[in-house]
């Protein structure tokens, strides 16, 4: 009752009456006002005034499940939040989950991780109180091969979020990272359990950077927040529910061909280094090239100085900007 | 120790002094003493004969960590070995190891599952007494696109395994199906815990129908045991050992270039399918076709009537034969 009470409140500008949240709840005008005490404690600042009702005149940089559903416009993907105030890492309590066959779409929450995942097994800082760490839990019904290539479709999504609750231009540096003038804002890592030619279930795990104010001198050149481009504090919340209100809308085209066919165009759109000359590190060997974009899988086509065209696989180069660091 | 002392009993077809072993692990005669008596309500016919020492006259179809280790003869492949009675399924308990970074190579073996799994989340009938169950944890620094090929791996080794601790003529049905006399005697079931481009743990659990004296009417047909092929009781101790050993020497000639190219003629010399007419069950279409052995990467290849050579992967069709279940 708690999100659609609070759903309620953002969705209208003028007052509600305690009447007409008792009658459609099925409650007491004493339990809700439990529900508004509750509120107000959490941090929303809410009007009440007699004979009129209540308002919501602001909402802080709350992380809460019922904030989270409040805000949440989706079919399925994170209609059901699981938040935690501290948790071990949200890839690994989504994959707890997806052992037990948990449902997709289910999006585990954080707001703080005490082992948070980076790539290779190597850990991500994850500090309380400023960032994002979300992971969603997926199905997919495609060939294992297939599934690297929704790490491209959540990029998309987090980008695509990002602009719009900020207006920051936000671009993908290709495969996943995210950057915002130049400076990486994001990290993605997805997981997945399979058979040979079967999916048990994919993990895309979010590591936002939203409202930090600095970060250490050793990143400082490479990494920055929301807040730091931005100059003001960005709600969590309201992000987490436009990502995924993206990465719903992305994925279902995906899957209708099972490729990102349908998405490429965008998703060259965002690339920061689409046209670009970037440096191809393969094993023992480095070259720089002109990068023309991805293609169907998400391969990144390249240009080689002698004029061939060749197919960049994420998982054997990596790609480096020779303007920069992104 | 007690695996120790096995082992020593198994290797000597003579006596061996109680004074030997008490020198060679340095503990007292009483303690040899109690390690005898244990092997000998295990079912072992130890003989004791003052004067001249233990000797070991038969070990009979014993499942437990000390007889699995007394005759493991590898490296690395099931060397450490943990041993269920009864589990819910040696490939959950194998990723659950994985998670927690448990070392290449370990292998969980157990006389009964209670959630034995098939493919796919279906279940895996696995009563107590009378077949394998196992499953050996890995960590291959390959890319996860390549891992799927481990399975035919594994294939090879138990086909190899049965054949020598049994003689019986031991065929593969592409991809990884053991048969013998054209009945199915082995399934597999490879899972993995990946990134995109990283595995994080790949198991390969294995399910071999040993000792059963008869199967349900529904399943007579297709599925077999080494006991009704070979009319005897087999030892699965020393199979898992036998099968352990061919997997560890093909494991490391695959690791040599990460694919099937070194191993791929001995693959199709066991291949049960190999120049024989299969039926290739694509969506929505189905032809038959002449089979003509693996690639390097472990795709069918077939001929199609009209001549074309077409590579066929696992996880897009079903083949089977033409000539009956195989």
């Amino acid at each position: 009752m708690k999100s659609e009470i609070l759903r309620l409140l953002k969705e209208n500008d003028t007052y509600i009456s305690g009447q007409q949240l008792c009658e459609q709840f099925h409650v007491s005008r004493t339990a809700v006002w439990k529900v508004i005490e509750q509120l107000k404690r959490e941090g929303y600042q809410i009007e009440a005034v007699r004979n009129k009702g209540y308002r919501l005149i602001d909402s802080p940089d709350v992380m809460s499940r019922a904030e989270i559903e409040s805000l949440m416009k989706t079919a399925w993907a994170g209609k059901n939040v699981i938040y935690y105030d501290e948790i071990d890492s949200t890839n690994n309590r989504a994959k707890e989950y997806g052992e037990k066959g948990s449902p997709h779409g289910m999006l585990f929450v954080a707001d703080k991780q005490v082992a948070g995942k980076g790539r290779r097994g190597r850990s991500w800082e994850s500090p309380a109180g400023s960032s994002i760490y979300m992971t969603i839990l997926l199905h997919p019904e495609i060939l294992p091969t297939k599934a690297p290539q929704l790490t491209l479709v959540m990029a998309m999504a987090v980008a695509d979020g990002i602009q719009k609750m900020t207006g920051l231009e936000t671009k993908i540096k290709w495969p996943n990272d995210i950057v915002v003038n130049g400076k990486k804002i994001c990290g993605i890592l997805t997981e997945m359990s399979t058979e040979i030619d079967y999916i048990n279930y994919v993990v895309i795990g979010v590591g936002v950077n939203v409202n930090q104010e600095t970060f250490p001198a050793e990143i400082q050149s490479t990494a920055t927040s929301l807040k730091i481009e931005l100059g003001e504090t960005v709600r969590r919340s309201g992000l987490i529910a436009a990502v995924m209100a993206s990465f719903e809308q992305y994925y279902e085209v995906f899957m209708k061909t099972e490729d990102l066919s349908g998405l490429r165009d965008r998703y060259n759109s965002m690339l920061v280094n689409l046209d670009q000359e970037v440096k191809v590190l393969e094993p023992g060997h480095e070259y720089e090239a002109h990068a023309l974009g991805i293609n169907r899988t998400g391969e990144l086509i390249v240009r080689t100085p002698d004029g061939e065209e060749k197919e960049i696989y994420a998982g054997e180069v990596s790609v480096r900007g020779v303007y920069g660091y992104v």
